[in-house]
């Protein structure tokens, strides 16, 4: 049983450069992705990053978490809302509010939408836009030919997703897709993989602002797909969020009892609106913020066709039986400091 | 695009019990749990309980967790080990060594296979068993005909998992398929999600006795998949584990810098060798350990079988757009604490 993943534009070119790679001895994922060449490599826009400060933790380890905001057209007017409800200042003084093992951490207005409230709810700022159920349960839909992503195939099955009719890899996104008659892909969705980002919500017609945001610390529950708005990923310091204590409440949320475990969120910020600046340089003021910078190798890329495809097959020295394939959230796509 | 989730026994049969379920409300897969009856749970043998006790945490909170061991012909003779290690008293005192963000907890003795050791490795005790590569890459065999399992099904792509012909439920585990022609079940084995105990191991033929243990905080890794030793699961006091602090060192060891943050194992003990008692009594000496009872639900069950269904085609009123699929690490069997 061996399976192979492919761009889409090799599925019938025998001999492309993934199948040579192949039949030679091949390096592991991480040592691929170290290997990839410079113009592999995307940067992400500063107006596209999240620095979200926590409190600094009992021992004193400082708390900070990166998140990378997805475009258009997977991530529909929630972005833009988070920036501005980052802008606004909004969300400096939240909290994490609900840990739930295997599942999701969760953070906004400890007063909102609860019971349990000992204070008002903290009011929205101006011009947050409203989005439809449409925004998530259609997203993105495809008239002409895909572009040229990676698919997952199976030799047997053809196309292999628990969830979809296939998966795959869009700028830097890992979506799912639904195919029509003839192959033609028709449809195309961000997933709930480990350490994405999206915006929590009550009971519909409500679809969330923006201010509730969660992240996923355990299996992917795909289950959340289309039903729930993806707005990006963790990009540097999810282990301050997945090793936070779980909550005893319904759902993970935090008692009033133990409303002490609640994380602080000292402040978000867009990272374009931090000045630029060299950390090593000791002429800044210490503890102030500066501008980071991250880049993610291309999906589209080369080498993250061979790295998918040494995930699926790993061939490092310790594996016995290589899988002869992957699911999709099992091929995170790897994302690095960049150049400041 | 729906897909079901049938009993093998039903797969050409129209008019299931499922299937029948599918047409009228359904509850939300909790709530089929709960309404499950009597009859369909299955206590766990004693034996096949191990009682893991950690440290108390920073805050006094005592950290109890409890292991379910796996039967033949999945687990092979490391659980045997386990209980030998157990009754020696050789877990005592091991602590707590790599914290892998999205990856695994693992635990045993901090000078093993260890270049920063401060002391000599701790001696196995006798009576150990060993094993071969075989025990986990050819795991079960199966000549006649497969059990009545749950089956992930695809209504165009007939079964669909991504690491293996195909994915099922077996005596209360979760287990990948080999299918040879004509369908015919050839070869099953666990499968790594989320909570699965497995038994670390250094290079080929190295294949771990079962003294370092680990088990999966993150998303399924289902490449490890027959490349290492499945010996359980846990099913207590999962979150002491998942929100241990990560290690900063190469795999998420703790580096010989941050040696306060490995957490020790006071006690591993095997449940029937605890005495029966009703944590209730006040008879009973303050702090002595008893005997804990759990119970699954039988994945042979119709119950299960309307569990996962709903885990796959979830209809609660959250629900916007049921995902007709899940994979099977997204299906967790239930346990519960069961009669003492």
């Amino acid at each position: 049983m061996t399976r192979s993943l492919l761009p889409v534009a090799a599925l019938l070119a025998l001999g492309s450069p993934v199948m040579a790679q192949e039949e030679t001895a091949a390096p592991s994922p991480n040592q691929i992705v170290e290997e990839a060449a410079r113009e592999e490599w995307v940067a992400i826009a500063p107006e596209d990053l999240l620095v979200m400060t926590l409190a600094p933790a009992a021992d004193g380890t400082e708390r900070e978490v990166v998140i990378q905001l997805m475009l258009a057209p997977f991530s529909q007017g929630w972005v833009e809302n988070i920036r501005t409800l980052a802008r606004a200042g909004w969300y400096d003084g939240i909290t994490v509010n609900r840990v739930q093992d295997n599942y999701v951490v969760q953070w906004g207005d400890p007063n909102y939408d609860n019971p349990e409230a000992e204070g008002a709810a903290k009011p929205l700022p101006e011009g947050l836009r409203t989005m439809s159920e449409g925004d998530y349960v259609d997203s993105a839909r495809v008239v002409e030919s895909d572009k040229d992503t990676i698919v997952l195939r199976h030799p047997k099955h053809d196309l292999v997703d628990s969830y979809a009719d296939s998966a795959s890899f869009s700028e830097g996104w890992p979506i799912g897709i639904e195919i029509a008659e003839k192959g033609k892909v028709l449809r195309r969705w961000p997933v709930h993989c480990y350490g994405m980002v999206g915006v929590g919500r009550g009971y519909s017609p409500d679809t969330g602002s923006g201010a509730e945001l969660y992240t996923v610390i355990g299996h992917a529950p795909r289950h959340l797909d289309r039903n729930i708005a993806l707005v990006g990923r963790v990009v540097e310091g999810m282990e301050h969020l997945s090793s936070l204590p779980r909550g005893s409440g319904a759902l993970g949320f935090y008692t009033a009892e133990e409303a002490d475990k609640r994380t602080p969120i000292l402040s978000v910020r867009v990272a374009s609106d931090l000045p630029e600046g060299d950390p090593a340089s000791s002429s800044e003021a210490v503890g102030q913020q500066t501008r980071p910078a991250f880049e993610f190798l291309s999906t589209e890329s080369e080498a993250f066709a061979r790295y998918a495809d040494a995930r699926a097959n790993r061939r490092d020295p310790f594996f016995i039986h290589p899988a002869g394939g992957a699911d999709i959230c099992n091929i995170p796509v790897p994302v690095r400091r960049g150049a400041d």
